[in-house]
């Protein structure tokens, strides 16, 4: 249902009507009409038609939102129990900044897991995304290499989007939501991007503790499936593609995957942090790169 | 000279037993000292050790801001020639927009052509940035797919930073370049992100029309090494790996590939452009990825 591939959109007459002076400078001209022939048409003439691509069974690739090279295997293996102790003020602020956002999420959300995890990812994947880009204007303004973090940052924004993609498929916003995710984003991204201009060492830290209460969340969503209060349907066909799990995976499955991503984020955020507190830049230690 | 792999920046003593209560906090304690043991005790205490990557011929792979998946061929049978000819209102604002910056640009870098291409390289790595973030934010506010264009966007800004890490090799940024580039990212970044936010139509085809005097630069550039005037150094050791170019590759290789790059970033945002053109959203259009 949620395949965007080119031409899917059905385009109303005006529209293409609009286009034609800007499709013929000096580009060939178009036969057929006919649903997003004009859109090919033009991208072949810049060139850039994407190319068709198949799943390792032959079929087509139906998803334009990642491509088969961005699959991969989640590390469920990976310790679910880890946590920072808080000692510096830093790190308390950070800590209890976090827990208490915990008690009003908590009441609004009860224990509907699916409607919350779709809703947290929206604001997951802001984080990753400021701090790549800030790294990235940084890296530019000062001539300097990146240590790879812009890309490990940036990878962790995209991977978060996919849970969001993900959880879509099993809980549909209602228009208060919806609402609600626009403020938020407004808020969180302002407050997170003054964060990380200020102290990246606090903002990379309260990330690491967010990520350990996504851990929490994603373990009692697992507890709900398990007791039946939730329903454990087919996982949804992009988690499939997108984790390379099992045909008839569930959407317990799935949780478990996102909840192994959750806990490479916080390694990877309380690391970057940790590497602040020894007076380094994060430039100056090779990011983890390769876990997506 | 410029790799940066652990452990490379030599720590001083007071800023680790700063570190120490951060360190021990449930974590092993760390046994000697010496250059970058810290942050790698630190790093595999998290569990994200990067892995020791090496090249094809087996030497250790010295660069942390980009890895070997990532490098790639360029296309250097790409049309050089392809314009767009501006014909509405916003395309002939576009155009002439990039024509009038082209002037002051001549005459700041006169035939200088290796700093000119690390000062705008700092410049052209911000649009692709602006537009990957904005369209992220907008794929999480919304609950929708993006198409690959997300993916699209930040890689053409991850290639401009490449194409800066390795002109940097070429050409050293005096003191007053350095203070230049900081007010010009400053006025840039903010007006392309309002730009984008007005009219990512527009924006796209300013970035086209930027591409196209990118182009003739470089061709430009690649006259003054084949007359002599520039003299046709090695090309640096970054460029070989990132592009796969040949061991005794030189400058002017160099220049032909980003050239190559250039082009093909004209035609992705030309593409972008005339999908908006068309009433469409990015969206609604697989991206062209996979270039890079
Ligand atoms: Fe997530
Ligand atoms: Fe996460
Ligand atoms: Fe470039
Ligand atoms: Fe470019």
């Amino acid at each position: 249902a949620s395949t965007l591939a080119l031409g899917d959109k059905p385009q109303e007459e005006e529209k293409r009507e609009e286009n034609v002076g800007d499709v013929k400078n000096g580009g060939p001209s178009i036969g057929g009409g006919g649903d997003g022939k004009n859109s090919k048409a033009v991208a072949s003439y810049w060139g850039v038609e994407p190319p068709k691509l198949v799943k390792e069974d032959g079929t087509e690739w139906k998803w334009s939102c990642f491509r088969p090279w961005e699959a991969y295997k989640a590390d469920t293996s990976i310790d679910l129990k880890k946590h920072h102790v808080p000692e510096t003020f830093l790190d308390k602020l950070a800590y209890y900044t976090v827990k208490s956002l915990r008690w009003p999420t908590d009441v609004f959300f009860q224990r509907r897991y699916g409607c919350r995890a779709m809703m947290l990812e929206t604001v997951a994947a802001v984080p990753g995304m400021v701090g790549g880009m800030l790294l990235h204007c940084k890296s530019l303004r000062r001539f300097e290499h990146s240590g790879g973090w812009i890309k490990t940052l940036l990878e962790e924004a995209e991977n978060e989007r996919m849970h969001l993609m993900t959880f879509m498929e099993v809980a549909k916003p209602r228009w208060y939501e919806r609402a609600l995710v626009i403020t938020v984003q407004g808020v969180f991204f302002n407050a997170y991007f003054l964060a990380y201009l200020v102290s990246p060492k606090l903002a990379h830290r309260v990330v690491g503790y967010l990520e350990e209460e996504a851990i929490h969340s994603y373990t009692e969503f697992l507890k709900e499936l398990d007791n039946g209060n939730i329903k454990n349907v087919q996982a949804p066909a992009i988690a499939i593609d997108y984790w390379q799990l099992p045909k008839d995976a569930t959407l317990r499955d799935v949780v478990v995957v996102v909840r192994a991503d959750e806990a490479h984020h916080r390694d990877v955020n309380h690391f970057a942090s940790d590497i602040h507190y020894q007076g380094l830049q994060l430039k100056d230690a090779a990011a983890p790169i390769g876990y997506h």
